[in-house]
């Protein structure tokens, strides 16, 4: 049992067999040693107050103290936020993820301010006219108001024309009517909107002169400023408890025929005049592709900021963890020396990495197109949409396997809440449904993807990411195997190609028996989105291959080599796991397979001395890990015995329930 | 919107356009037509008259509230139990699953009461004598006294030798002194003993005459019968909240020096004298393996049952929700038309029948064992010990990432508790970890399979589930390829033979580097895992394959057609899983695989009229279900509204943190 300022020896000796410097790869991760520094800082000032601890555990609260709880350090964080975070970063740089970590030191689930910053200024500043910027803007930003989204509806979600609220226009009084006909037109999910929420941007269907317009984005106020109650027309409230985002204060919303003015219309894209009658502003639709894949990028970024947190904690655990005896007589050996354990976890570092450098590459390329598209060049922009589509879909899928893989890594007490790695899952499962559902996006990348295999079959050169499809065709035969990075990469990109192929010829054949396409394409639908993603996992191995080399280029010797033996891991693994699809599309053998699997063992045995330096090298502090299990300290048993001390249920050693029902029941026997 | 009464008229549709028998279907997953009949009245008795239900909804009420409400309905549910279920089937089956299926309407977590009966009890039974027994189990039976089970502790699970807590004997007083002396040695996990139990079972330490004779269970009082207060040198509480599990009241338990006395060590095994001399009573080591397989069992019982709710839910929410247009213009179709949500559904199905029949299959087949074994025939033993390990690692493990598909496959609805599809998973992924963690119970599987391998290579015949070894030495070429239910079935023993052959082979070329056996054995772990693994899927494959054929031989057309398809997808669906391994040990060419994946896509199109029938099949009373978007009558959006009308939440317009935290922030604004 060590004291409170000691760290357990297992660790301290994990740390002291660590032969590379952590903080050199701490830079990499960050993006450069400024980037190390700048987020430090925000660290302190936002941190080393206290501001963000609990005296309770936030899952012993019921969930109306939660709530509460959220919402009183939502305003702490945001004055912290406003008055000193944003002097550091430029206010420009308020939805930085170096700031959003911080963030999650102070919410265990989320806070009910989140889509107000997120969403509803960020739709203002995009759908609004000037004038209308200058009425709302400085009240959302010095947050004199409080705005959710509310877009989806109890029945309807992925599908946005099918949404059934509607705003007619009435030009007698100049106002929109707001109206819910159905039960499965009331707005549901929207965060920030049960409790919180003052004002809502609501997207309805647009009527006027006896005319549907489409879908269109309206603010409006849903409760009294100064006494919160919901105006009268409004029905709002809680959706109820949910797997995750407790806190998030997710709310439903319906409206009858709930009167707002004109002006209250987002009129940057589309106005209805005084008389009602509807003009459309001329407007690139492709410009919306920016938020789109800015969200995206941001999902990307929390699935590897989260699967990091999870792998520290398995990893860190896994040190001062002993169990069961590897020889008759020995020692318990900590669990991190077996190699299904280092099967487990390994795996989880390389792939936080491989998102994390997927992630900045994809919004740096887009940062460029951006420059390119102001020019009006949007050539490209189908290609990084297609990209961003796919990998949303597969980074935010992985990052909760491999989040609940460690999870099961730490037995039991991953099962803890206090773990943190319950909340870690439930977090991350979440955004593989929103902001696009997994299926649905992989199946807008296979249109790219079977497009861009028609342009190569026609010779055309297509764009960089599906390059590969203009190689494959060159040839008949299958890719040759050769056991490199480059050759992995290859290997896989020919089975994308194949998979592609494959699909084309089935939506082409099922054409033939008497489909239209659109049918052929339905029924070839499982296999596309097998396609994708294997499209996906080729450009994601290839990504982090590539940027991990030009990142370490001037890196010490031993930070190279832990590197390199990390993304090896990740081509290797990936390689193994898809041996099958290598036997079809590459000239692989037997051979070569087992060949595989010996150097993936031999990188785990390799790894096996850095892995708590590796799990170091994020620098998440214990405030940002919030787990009993992870700290840096690894005092884990001491933690597990504080936690149930500040357990309100632990106050009193009789539970009330005893004398009501316990003690009658007992004594009632016959 | 349809009055209370009505049934959504999609699911009206589903059920006229399903063309078999679904009564037929129930009676066989029931096992015949007596035990349909006979569960369908316990489910009546036990709840036609509504005990079961809530007002307020369970994940609505805080930690406290929760478990008080399952303590009073555990008392509830105890007295209907004891007066009436148990007068149907029998005192001696109140474990069987038939019974516990209508606890799971009582408890959407689960009762405190559990392990009283799950464990105190049966461990009275099995390890105390006729003496003890006389004691403790009329008062335990008669719930006078209420009991837990506390082996696990904070620092130690799967190797119980390494247990801390003693149990020294006192030779002077004749009493064991029971002694906690670490953090780490305090018990944790046990279910019951939080709040609720007044005695429990400790596994501790034996220490006696200065020598310790290694970990033994003792019935230690822990809490004041009249006062329910913890008595002197107990120290007792809640671990504090979990994933799931949250009214189980698992507790922690330390003990300084607390005394009990010499006979309530549990005596029918090992004995201390009065003087303190240690006796062990000589017992055959394997009877204890009946328990083990006994748990397992139920344990792939409760995994199969748990997906057919989550398949229920998942299919009948599927065929109410539309989404989407097939085609510009068309109406929004149900989302169960899409191909890639079939995918997702239809193979969970099959699997919570493909595990149904193995588990009725390994029981009745240990039934006929033990009789053998009173014989003193205890051959067969190993094998089913290793048979019920990996079964319970792979359907706990199947089962779990099933239900999370079918919650994947409901989309942000799947993510709110009132669906019951978190719990189910939270509840199915415990059963991973717990009674023998997955990777463990694989290596012990793979333990099994090594010995069989190396009879099979010095000729011996092995035992019938391994018996594919002895006909894979048989030749050395590659199985030949044959699509039919028996061809892949022999593909896939095919596999794990090559899979157990390789991990030998590996074992032996690093003892010959120098490496000692148990080294060797550890650095083949991750292969030994996977083989294991392919042992367990063909086991499953071709014991679900021949148990349905056995079951539907007297059916009708329709549903031999029906379960017939529903099978070979589940066959043809892991074929196509585990392609690689195919193309590596059988004959099987690329075009075989693409005709499989035609095949499989045909299934689809086949089972998708019979889809809701399928999951009617499963007749799961609504109770049972629990879930706003599974039950009968497909009312889904209602019941999510009327879900919120229960919500405390939603009971105040304005919550009072309005005035204390947010308008003080709002009106503080520079």
């Amino acid at each position: 049992m060590s004291s409170k300022k000691e760290i357990n020896e297992d660790l301290v000796n994990e740390r002291r067999k660590c032969n590379f410097n952590i903080q050199e790869v701490t830079h990499i991760i960050d993006g450069g040693v400024e980037n190390t520094l700048q987020r430090k800082k925000i660290e302190d000032v936002a941190l080393n107050g206290g501001a963000s601890l609990d005296d309770v555990p936030e899952e012993c609260m019921n969930l109306r103290e939660r709530y509460e709880n959220a919402l009183r350090k939502s305003c702490v964080y945001a004055n912290i936020l406003r008055n000193e975070l944003l002097e550091i970063t430029g206010i420009e740089n308020f939805g930085t993820p170096v700031i959003r970590r911080t963030g999650d030191a102070f919410f265990k689930d989320i806070s009910p301010f989140m889509l107000h910053l997120g969403m509803f200024v960020p739709t203002i500043m995009g759908q609004c006219t000037a004038e209308q910027q200058g009425i709302w803007l400085p009240k959302a930003l010095d947050m004199q108001i409080i705005g959710a989204y509310a877009q989806t509806e109890l029945g309807h979600g992925t599908f946005i024309r099918g949404l059934e609220t509607t705003a007619t226009y009435d030009p007698k009084t100049k106002e929109f009517i707001l109206y819910s006909p159905t039960i499965t037109s009331y707005k549901w999910w929207a965060g920030g909107l049960g409790r919180t929420a003052n004002h809502c941007i609501v997207v309805a269907q647009l009527y006027t002169q006896g005319k549907c317009h489409g879908v269109h984005p309206f603010i409006v106020q849903i409760r009294d400023l100064d006494t919160h109650m919901p105006l009268p027309g409004i029905k709002v409230g809680e959706i109820g408890p949910r797997m995750g985002f407790n806190t998030a204060d997710n709310g439903f919303l319906g409206f009858n025929h709930f009167r707002i003015p004109r002006m209250n219309m987002m009129m940057k894209n589309a106005q209805v005049l005084e008389d009602g009658t509807y003009v459309k502003v001329a407007r690139h639709g492709k410009l919306t592709y920016g938020t789109m894949v800015f969200v995206r990028v941001t999902l990307v970024n929390e699935a590897s900021f989260n699967l990091s947190k999870a792998v520290t904690i398995a990893v860190r655990y896994s040190a001062v963890r002993r169990q069961s005896e590897l020889r008759p007589g020995s020692a318990e050996p900590q669990i991190l020396d077996y190699p299904t354990q280092q099967h487990k976890l390994f795996i989880c570092i390389a792939t936080a990495h491989a998102f994390q450098l997927t992630a900045n590459w994809l919004w740096h390329t887009f940062t460029v197109v951006q420059a390119e598209m102001r020019k009006g060049n949007i050539d490209t922009l189908p290609e990084l949409h297609a990209l961003s589509s796919c990998l949303k879909a597969v980074s935010t899928s992985d990052a909760a396997a491999c989040i609940e893989q460690c999870r099961f890594a730490c037995g039991g007490h991953g099962y803890m809440m206090s773990s943190n790695l319950p909340y870690l899952y439930s977090f991350v499962a979440a955004t593989r449904t929103y902001e696009g559902d997994y299926t649905v996006l992989l199946l807008q990348t296979a249109r790219y993807l079977v497009k861009a295999w028609e342009q190569a079959e026609a010779k055309k050169i297509v764009t960089p990411t599906v390059a590969y499809l203009n190689r494959c065709f060159d040839t008949n035969e299958k890719v040759a195997w050769t056991n490199s990075p480059e050759g992995i990469i290859k290997s896989f990109q020919a089975i994308a190609a194949g998979k592609i192929s494959l699909c084309v010829k089935n939506i082409r054949q099922r054409i033939k028996t008497g489909m239209d396409y659109e049918d052929a394409w339905l029924m070839t639908t499982v296999q596309l989105v097998s396609a994708a993603e294997a499209h996906c996992r080729s450009m994601i191995l290839d990504t982090y291959w590539n940027e991990m080399q030009r990142l370490t280029k001037t890196s010490s010797d031993n930070v190279k080599m832990v590197l390199y033996q990390l993304t090896t891991l990740y081509l290797v693994y990936w390689a193994l796991e898809k041996s099958g699809d290598l036997l079809r599309y590459t000239s692989i053998t037997e051979g070569d397979i087992d060949l595989l699997q010996k150097e993936y063992e031999d990188l785990l045995v390799k790894i096996r001395p850095n892995a708590v330096g590796l799990v170091d090298a994020f620098d998440l502090r214990d405030e940002i890990l919030r787990s009993t299990l992870g700290s840096y300290d690894g005092r884990v048993y001491e933690r597990l015995m504080e936690e149930v001390q500040k357990n309100p249920l632990n106050k009193v050693p009789v539970d009330p329930s005893f004398q009501k029902y316990l003690k009658p029941f007992m004594k009632s026997k016959i």
